[in-house]
Formats: C-alpha cells, sequence, structure tokens
C-alpha cells in the first residue's frame, strides 16, 4: 500500500486523527468568517470542510441532509413556510422545497461567501435551489434574523456549524436561542437542529445536552441518528415542538406518506431507515435520561 | 493540541488511515497464525489488534460481543449446546454462559496464544468464563473440527477475524463451510456470523455477499448491524436458520426475554436496541437485494 | 498546536515518514514518465515532487544547485561546452550559465511535460536560463544522446531523478553509462552526479557503490556532500575525472575564483562551504572505503 | 510498503511532523521534572525521548556525544577536572571519562529518575561511567548548583534539554548563567553548550542566539555542527573560552592528540571530520554575523 501523497487530517479529538487521501485542493481560503477548503478526495468525492471539519461531502451528503430535513417535515401536516437556519451547501433547501406544500423558504446563512462557493463548486448540493422562486436566502446571523423578523414558520430546520469554542455558533445551541426560535413557530409548527456527534465516544460532548435544553423549552422532544460516513461517528438531530400531537409513524406511513408529499423519490430516507433512525441504541437513552446540564448563553456547550 | 507521542496507525483502506493514540504497548508478537499486539490507549482502553486489525477494546467490547450472542440465542428457544468459532477473547464465550439453559459450549479458536494473551492482558473480557466447567476450549481449526466431529448444536456463532487475503479465515465464510455448519445444527438451530464492514462506504465489500451466500444455504437469514466505535464504521452480522419459526420480536418481548433467560444485566442490548440494530437502512436493504455473489471456496471474497 | 488541513506524506524509508503541510496543491499529474505534483507549502514554499519524492523547492534549491554545480565548474580550468542529464527545474542550467567562459550547453531531460511545468509554475528556478541562446534542449533518454552525439564536453553534470526501481533513470548510474559518459568528455574534462542520500542511516543505499563504480572507471573521485532542509538528510555529489591534475582548492582559492569565474553572485556556496562539503564525516569515508560494489546494468543499484 | 502499527510523532515544527516506527515501548512516564519515552524504534534503535523530543537513540548517540566533548576537551592542554551539566544518559559523562587526564567529573543533572532510567534502558549509553571513581552524580538545578559551589573546572560541558518555552532549561542559555559558568572556570578553562538545530530553516531560532549571547562574555566562540539523523536536521555545538589561546586544529593535529590524550578509540570524531564540522556552511556564518540578540533571563530564547 502506498501512502505517498496528499492527505487531509481530519483532527476527531486529540486522541484520534482520521487522515484521507486528497486528489487536489479545489479552493483554499478565508471567509470572514471562517476557513474554508474544497477538496477533491478518493474516498469522498468532493469535500467542503469548514474551520477544519468535514461538513459534507459528494458520497453521502444526501444521507445527512434527508435525515435532517425529512422526519421533521413528515411531522408536520402541511408544511408551507420553513425556516433554514446555516445550510449554506444549498442541499437542506433542495430537499425542503422537494415537498409539495412549501410555499416558501428563508434560509439564513451567515457567510455568503461559503453560499458563492458552493455554488460554484458544489452544485450538486444544491441542484438549482437557490434559483427556485420560493427561495429566499438572506446572510446575516441566524439568531438576530429570529429576534428582529415578524415573520413565523412551519418548520424550522437548523443547519448550523459545530458549536466549537472558537467559533460563534455556539450562541444558536442555547436555551435563550431555542425560547427565540420557538417564538416564531406557527401553531402545531416543528423544529429540528443537528446536534452533533452521537457514538458510546462522544454522545454527552454537545448531543445529550442540546436534547435537554430543548425538552426545557418543547412539550416534545425526538432525537435520532444516522452514521454520516465522511463523520466515521453516528450524527444526532433532535426534533422539538410543542403543539403538534406526538406520533410515531411505523414504517409503512413513512413510505406511505414520501410520494404523496413529495415531488421526488429519495436516495436514502424511507420507513425501515426512519425506525432504524428513531430506535435509538441504549447507551444515547441513558445518556439522555441521566443529562442535566441546560444549555444557556453564560453557559454554553462546546465540542471537541 | 499537542499530538506528540506514540499513536497506531490502522489502514482502513489505501486511502483512509485512522490513528489513535498509544498511552503504551503491552504485547507485540507473533503467535503461530498472526500478529498480536495489545496495546494501553488513550480512547478505546486496552485494544487488541490481530495482523494490523483492531478486534476488540475494552472500551466498546461489549457492543460488539453482546450485539453477535444475544439475538441468536434468544431466537432459539432453549439453546442448551453452543459452538463458539473463533472468539479468542473469551467474551462471546462470557456471553453466552450468561444464558441459563446453556449447558455445554464448545469454542474453536485456532491461536491457542492469542487466548492465553487475552487472559492474560484482557481479563475483563472473558471474565472468568474459560473456568466455567460448561465450556470446552479446542485449538483446532473450526472447519476442520466441524467436519470431523459427531457434535450438534442449537446454537452456532461465528466470532472469526475477517476474511483477509493474506490470511487464512476466508474459508470459514463460503458456501462449502455453511453447508458443513448447517450439518452440525440440531433441528431448530440457528447460526450467527460476524459479517464485516457495513456502511455506505464499504457493505459490498464482504457483508451483502456473506448474507446472499448464507441465503443459498439457508431458509431465512436476518442482517443486523451496529455501530462500533473503535472500528468508526457500523459493523454486521447475519443470523441464518432453517427450521426454526421466523419471529420479528418486538422491543416489549425482548426487554420479557432478558432477565427470564439471562443470569446477567446486560449492558448494551435490549429491545429498541434490537429494534435499531435490524432495522436496516436502505442502502444495505438495497445492497443485498442486489447482491448475486456465491462465495465459495474456489471464489472466496476478501475484505480490503 | 493544530494541525488540521492538508498535508504532504513523504516516505523516506517503509519506517520513517515526512509530514509536511500544504498550503495548496498547483499541479497534479501523470506525465508520459512519472507522477508530478507542485505544492505550495508552508515549510519549503514551491514544492516539486515527482514519483513521490520532493525533487526540489523554492527553500532551498539553491543549496543543492550551487552544490552539484559550482565545484566542478571551478575544477575545470575553462568550462567552454556543458552537458547536464535531467535537470528539467532548469536551475541547473541557470548556474551553469553564470560561468562567463561557457558557449554552448546541452541539456537533456526526457520529460519535456516536467520542463514545461516547471517554467509555468517555478519560474524562478530556471529564471529566464531557457531563453538564453546558448542553451539547447532535448528531450531524450540522456543515455540514448550520449551513445549517439557526435559532440563532447568539458564538463558533464548529471542531476537526474533517484534510481528508483521502479522508474528507468537507475540506467544512468552504471559502470556502462558512465563509460559512455567518460567517452563524450574532452581532456581536461571533469564529471559530476548527484549520488542520493549520505547519512549515516542510508549512505550505503547508493551513494557508496556510485563512488565506488566511478572510480572504476575514473582515475580520481571526490565525493562531497551538503545538507538540504527538504530532504532532511545531508546528500551526496560524486565529482569524477582522469586527465585533469587533482587539487584540492583552499578556501582563499574557492573565494577568489567566484567573482573572477561567475558573473553573479551565489548564494550559498564559498570558500568556507566548499572545505565543508569536502570533508567527509568519517562513517562517508570509512564506507566509501570498504564499498566494494560495482554497479553494471545487470547489477544495478535502487534507492529505497 | 505497509504502514499499519505503532509510530512516535515528533512534531518538529507546527508544519513539519517526523514519524517513526515503534517496534515496542520500553518504557513510558512522568518524572517530576518531564515526560519521559524509551522506545524501541526500527530505525534508530532505542530512543529516549524526553517531553516529546528525541534526546538521542542507539543509533547516532556517539555522532552527538563525540561532537559535544571531545573538541573542547582538545583544546584544552590538560582538562584534569570537567563539569557536565545536564547529560542524564551518562554518554557525555562516558566521553569525557575517555579522556586519560581527567581526574573528577561533577555532573550535574535536574532529574534522578531520567539517570535511573537511562541506566537501566540504555545502558550502553553510560557502560560503566556512572561507576568510575573520578564521577560524581548530584541532582540539582545545575544553575544553583554552579552558583553555590566553590569548585571550579577545566572544562564545562552543557549538556542540556532544549530551551523550550514550557520547560525550565532556558534559563541555562541566559546571558546571567554563562557569566556565573565562567566564574567557574579555571584560568585557561573552555565551555562548550549544545546550541540546537542549525539547518536554513532553523538557525536563527536558537543557533545563532547562543553564539552571540556567548560572544558577549567569552572572548573567543566557535560554533560547529554535526547532523544527527534522528534529528534529522544538522545541531549545532558551541564552544567558548576567554584564556586560551585560539587554535585551529589541523586534521593531522587532531588525529595526532586523539590517540595521545584518550584511553579508546572513537567511532566518530577524527580529523577531517573536525573540519567538516568547524567549516560552517555560509548561511550559517552569515546568521551568526547578523545576530544582535543577546539572551538574558528577561528575553530568554524558546525553542519550538
Amino acid at each position: 500500500m502506498d501512502l505517498q501523497g496528499k492527505w487531509f487530517f481530519e483532527l476527531i479529538t486529540s486522541d484520534l486523527i482520521l487522515l484521507y487521501r486528497v486528489k487536489s485542493s479545489l479552493y483554499s481560503g478565508k471567509t470572514d468568517f471562517q476557513d474554508v477548503e474544497i477538496l477533491e478526495t478518493t474516498t469522498f468525492g468532493r469535500s467542503l470542510i469548514l474551520d477544519g471539519k468535514t461538513q459534507s461531502t459528494s458520497l453521502d451528503e444526501h444521507i445527512y441532509h434527508e435525515a435532517l430535513v425529512h422526519p421533521t417535515m413528515l411531522l408536520h401536516p402541511n408544511p408551507r413556510s420553513v425556516f433554514i437556519g446555516g445550510g449554506g451547501e444549498g442541499a437542506t433547501l433542495r430537499e425542503v422545497l422537494a415537498h409539495k406544500s412549501v410555499e416558501r423558504v428563508a434560509m439564513v446563512d451567515l457567510d455568503s461567501k461559503v453560499v458563492e462557493l458552493c455554488r460554484q463548486y458544489l452544485p450538486d448540493h444544491s441542484n438549482g435551489a437557490f434559483d427556485d422562486p420560493r427561495a429566499k436566502v438572506l446572510h446575516q446571523d441566524a439568531r438576530q434574523y429570529l429576534t428582529q423578523t415578524q415573520e413565523s414558520y412551519d418548520v424550522m430546520i437548523l443547519d448550523l456549524v459545530d458549536p466549537l469554542e472558537e467559533g460563534t455558533a455556539y450562541t444558536l445551541y442555547t436555551r435563550e436561542f431555542y425560547e427565540i426560535a420557538r417564538s416564531r413557530l406557527k401553531p402545531g409548527g416543528t423544529l429540528v437542529t443537528q446536534s452533533g456527534p452521537a457514538s458510546l465516544l462522544n454522545h454527552t460532548e454537545c448531543f445529550t445536552a442540546i436534547v435537554h435544553t430543548l425538552s426545557e423549552i418543547f412539550s416534545r422532544v425526538c432525537p435520532y441518528t444516522v452514521y454520516v460516513p465522511s463523520f466515521v461517528t453516528p450524527w444526532a438531530f433532535t426534533i422539538a415542538f410543542t403543539d403538534s400531537e406526538p406520533r410515531d409513524y411505523s414504517p409503512k406511513e413513512v413510505d406511505g406518506l414520501i410520494p404523496q408529499r413529495l415531488s421526488k423519490n429519495l436516495r436514502f430516507y424511507d420507513g425501515i431507515t426512519h425506525r432504524h433512525m428513531f430506535a435509538l441504541p441504549s447507551y444515547l437513552r441513558e445518556g439522555i435520561a441521566q443529562e442535566r446540564r441546560v444549555v444557556t448563553d453564560n453557559n454554553p456547550v462546546f465540542m471537541v
């Protein structure tokens, strides 16, 4: 095996490193907010890296984005207005717009340069979504936008970068932020947020704290996970809502809803996959049950 | 972050490397059959590595071993005699012996030196199981043993090293071997084999071929997966049987069976975890449905 | 220390790896003869890599090229015609053309694509040398050229890629080749060849064999070494000649010859540096004294 | 090339990493003063690592220690009393005691545990020197010892760990310390200190500042370098003295002095090696000439 050549070092923790081979470097630079790398890799295809963390790759972005978007969208009986926080690649927008009921989407991503780079280098991620007349893209802090807007939404999707100590996104994972978000949800509305890694090794890093914090603000939380190959770990998401009826879709119901509600076929998400994602391994259920931290602006949680 | 120091390089593929920090090296040597490393690591605790591949670690061996053993044991109504192929650490034996119905276990592992090293360096893996009077440990090729023995078994558990091209274990993943194994199963018996990695990236490497091959020999196969942190990928297992009644245990039934049938509490496996493991993500179901390879002695399958 | 990001792996041996940080990848491709990478690095500036081996970098190419060219050029009383074998970057040509006595230079490098890439991405390496009317550049095998040409030369400079087993350059390090080369030297002519790494660790890999082989063909050989930072090892060169008078220049003489014979100032080579390079550490002198291998077409020497 | 297995990461800078293969880890722990690793490696044999930096290896320690000790010892006409600061491996002591004139040696190394570990795991480094009746070993801060002692010495040898910001050894590289040291030198005495790395890449990091600082305190300084394979860079030393006559030994004189003054043969140091080490490449001479920093307790210099 010949390992000579170019590699990307991803520091998973200070004791665990993943190296993956780089074919070529398509873009490398700094925006006003973060470092950006776009790499062509042999294992994952095109890879978007922000501040040294792999965000999405052409191999598996459909797993992440379908898992993020569709469960919460299907939980809502008729999502017409959708808010997306973050989501610079445009793939979350793409999945949202596949729902026939959707009339307008506000996507608020701080970093216009990342959006522009993704449109240029990762065009399949948005696949035309930015040109859909239902979509409005704003480059602003999502918290500031939600504080100021008069709009309210049926579904809110938080596709944010991780809460790193050296970044600013951690203010979008606090009780105060979730209160603001809830206030912009229409009656019967649902919210979902990406919630960090969720293996035996790292689920208490931020996942369980996010779940617990959401449970202080919303009357029902539904955490779930999916394995994303380029993250080399299961990844968590949490749905939260207050006014809707809790439901536990059977695989059959999910498989029935998809063609009824979506204008395209899905590549990953279906009924049995839904069951897989929502049936959590025991250590995650125990970690959530034992969690007592409430994440606040003064006591934020950081990912390693 | 200070990365100075000792690390273990695990080559996942020629394009993907995992590095994990080593505290100390407890043992490093060669047996008659394989290279053995036993490392104390910061992330995974004690780690057993055979021919450069992490086999099990003190952090997460209970996930792997409970997932391997209990579903097939519970599927059988009254497992009294059990065959284990491989399983050098003794942890599979430990889990099997926790079933109150078990009267005798034959564990056949080629490499007596690995068993001895595991008893010395990883005593928690076997936790006294080798001293249980119900257990008989033989150091012999599992295929040869099964060909020659007069014994038959209620449950057969294949806890083998991966089918690497440079090794010999690949002869324990072929149609011919599964025919021999089936012939040693008692009526109503069940068999389970570890089946390799099962992410989007690697599930067709050997997992789907193993499932398809087993389905040629047994009337029912039940593949399932579990994420093992030290493997950084979901890992697959396949249960196969012919004479028993197919059942799909509900979480409640699993949770009821565990205290009834086992003499100890489990750390990982329970009803909802069972549901998680057996509800396969769509790409695995599709990969299995499309698989046409039958693994034979002349056309073996190799893991990278 | 944050190690996240892009790195180049250089395999020095199968047990020793150098990693250096990559800012961006300027070119990555294959020519008819070799793999080429041109990287912008943080430590060494621009780096040219052929078949996975760093050839020269903007940080330190002047050390390598001044050390290769000037000692042999100054040893000759009046070098008018010069042959360069290899030297694709154009930096050897640049140094040769700085000698006022030089009237014509034939540079024979197999790989026209590498020359073109170097002119585009590493323009400082040639610094206009390719446009000098005294220079003639041919893309041909150096051995074939020397076998066929009617020309003869005052100085021959072999700036070749290393003799790797998987490459073809090893035929330019054999007794047969040196015989051909000697036959194309004018009376009083001198030849120099790059001779591989020369630390305690690796000097017998090919350096001592090259010196010994040259000593079978020429009546005098003068090995010397210089530390090249991007190679992380001292590097060897060997001057060989037959008809000239052996001389051992004092530092003062070297310092006097440089301004007299060259049309530019040098950055690295001077009198005391000359003394440093030609006074070999004891293990190199011993390694050379004990060497018995003669490199031939049938018994070539390979670098790891 | 199979890179699977155990490796040691040595961070040379934040942009340059050396990986070398580890066979086994003999010792890994913390003393009161530093982290200690003793590794069996494939490339360098046994390797002593303090605070993540390779200190000496069985492959090449003789290069480092002979280069450190003998030039300054031979410069003195009759060294009877010698002070060693640091030198925990005992190899500096071993070389000093090989001088027939030596009557007493005080070795002052802070860390008794390192000395003990070296005696156990690297017995060839001291090779019995600790049992020589002429040697006295004290475990104390070298600066404190020199401040308090009434003793004075013909030769002082500073074989110290590098001046790292996070360590304490940097106080042994300052003007104030050199003043203390000079006050403990007998008339005609000489001092030598290890002076850090000295390639084009890193010679101004601390080497040139140490030379310049010594030149403020002593009337003559003689810097020299030697390539140490396990450091992958030339390494510097500086001799300083005031009362002796400057001499520039010819290779012949060095070769004559060695058998006259030493009771054993040397493996590395001889007359031509001496010439090689003391003839500095041009960039080092220029770096020294341009250096203006004086290292003081308030303005210490740190190695990366």
